[in-house]
């Protein structure tokens, strides 16, 4: 964290977990934050804490002082600001950052701010099981991976700071193009969200004949099944903005639980086990990298 | 645990962390506890921290003067055993339980069983990530179900007494009969593991062309995909021995995953809305009564 970030007037658009994080941690390397969001009790809760120094819910009052705006709102939120009001309230060579969690859409909305507006994509992979302000934590991105999508408005310079921005959070800067991240995401997490929604629904449907279904699931079930009780209007923004990149990877998913159900039913044991065995090794070699770079 | 339940000489078939979570589990309701297992480490670490009286690699030498032996080995070799020669090693009015993750083919041999052998099938729904008798445990059992699944060599004095021993355990009795026990392990166990095995193969597959899935992949990827580091042979003897009832619930999670993918392709977000949220809400509900249960 020894990077020289320093904003002079940082506004964050959302007050939410992902907000209220980022305006503690960038509490001592700005002179003065700004949060918008419509939601007054979200806004007093952050004037009130002194997460923020001020709090509008009006965007172009919030975002016009600023040479730093974070736009920590769900994507098509997001989108439809790029699209139609954030571009001119901006001021020339303000640094503009978001944090949704699909990137394509928005970088191509980037792509037709007004010159002089220095976009850069962006989605830290951290969170927790319950969001809003009240959660906040400025340890939130501390060495979590945050990812940087350059858009037709990222220039050189505002690469740099952007690095540095995030850097200053604690979190480790991966840059890579839109569409990439969206594959990468879709196979990461939007697919075990819906692996673990579909576990869910042919459990419960199960459960409709027989009670004991739920009565007998215990610690493996409440694993694989944690996902499904994300948040449904955030999965449903996130899904329905990565639609392409989820169903190339069920595509893929389905591929390869139909070899190993071919094995199974087949009775093909010891292909089954040398199928298997490369998989435990590299869910228990991932789990030991994971777990070192915490 | 105001139970009567008492053995004269317990005999528990393989010493693992279940053998040995129950032989602790027993101490005070046993006069004399032997162990018998084919690993002489198993047997000397069982000795020496005094878990068990006596230990030997003879199967008809350690089970024949017992009033009550537990199977506590994978389903195979259990099957094998009731099978091949531990019948004609039983004294008469025996009781003879078992712990296998799978219960048709044990409860189908222990029919073949002489009259006068008291056997009952059990599958104790508990475990830990890592086996072994070094992690053996007294309360590993308590709190949770304990799956009975009479045979034809259940006599009505077997079931009050097999139900007494798992109460003796701390464990919560559940009785039915060994096909829908089948099925719903199938459900709640079997699935999950070829899911998350199956995540875990489609992720490996396309970090071979891009190294940042296994970069990028953060706490959702780590639940959904868990249980694909399970340990390979005891999966393998698990599904080996459930492959109809585990095909089904594929075929069903299939169909589930279809109709989700449908809404989604289709851009039909209020009914993949409105299919996720009944969705969410039964896996809340079901976390919020397993904790209470535990």
């Amino acid at each position: 964290m020894a990077t020289g970030f320093r904003a002079r007037h940082l506004s964050i658009v959302g007050l939410g977990l992902m907000g209220g994080s980022l305006a503690l941690a960038m509490r001592d390397h700005a002179d003065h934050i700004t949060g918008i969001d419509l939601s007054e009790s979200a806004r007093d809760y952050a004037l009130g804490r002194r997460i923020v120094d001020c709090a509008t819910e009006d965007l172009y009052e919030g975002v016009n002082p600023a040479d730093v705006v974070i736009l920590a709102a769900p994507v098509r939120a997001i989108v439809e600001m790029l699209q139609m009001r954030i571009g001119s309230c901006l001021r020339s060579n303000t640094l503009l950052i978001d944090t949704g969690s699909t990137k394509q859409d928005i970088v191509e909305a980037m792509a037709n701010l007004p010159i002089g507006v220095n976009a850069m994509g962006g989605h830290p992979m951290t969170g927790k099981e319950n969001g809003g302000i009240e959660e906040s934590d400025p340890a939130l991105y501390r060495n979590r991976p945050f990812v940087l999508c350059p858009s037709r408005r990222t220039t050189p310079a505002a690469r740099l700071r952007a690095v540095a921005l995030v850097e200053t959070l604690g979190a480790k800067p991966i840059e890579m193009d839109a569409e990439r991240h969206d594959q990468i995401v879709a196979g990461i997490s939007h697919l075990p969200y819906l692996l673990s929604a579909t576990l869910v629904a042919t459990i419960d449907n199960q459960a409709q004949a027989d009670a004991a279904y739920w009565e007998l699931a215990a610690g493996g079930f409440r694993d694989t099944s944690r996902l499904a009780a994300s948040d449904v209007t955030m999965m449903g923004d996130i899904l329905s903005t990565n639609t392409t990149a989820v169903a190339t990877l069920l595509a893929q998913f389905r591929m390869q639980l139909a070899m190993l159900e071919t094995m199974l039913i087949g009775g093909d044991e010891e292909r089954l086990s040398d199928s298997l065995q490369p998989i435990r090794q590299a869910r228990v070699e991932w789990a030991q990298n994971y777990e070192n770079r915490r």
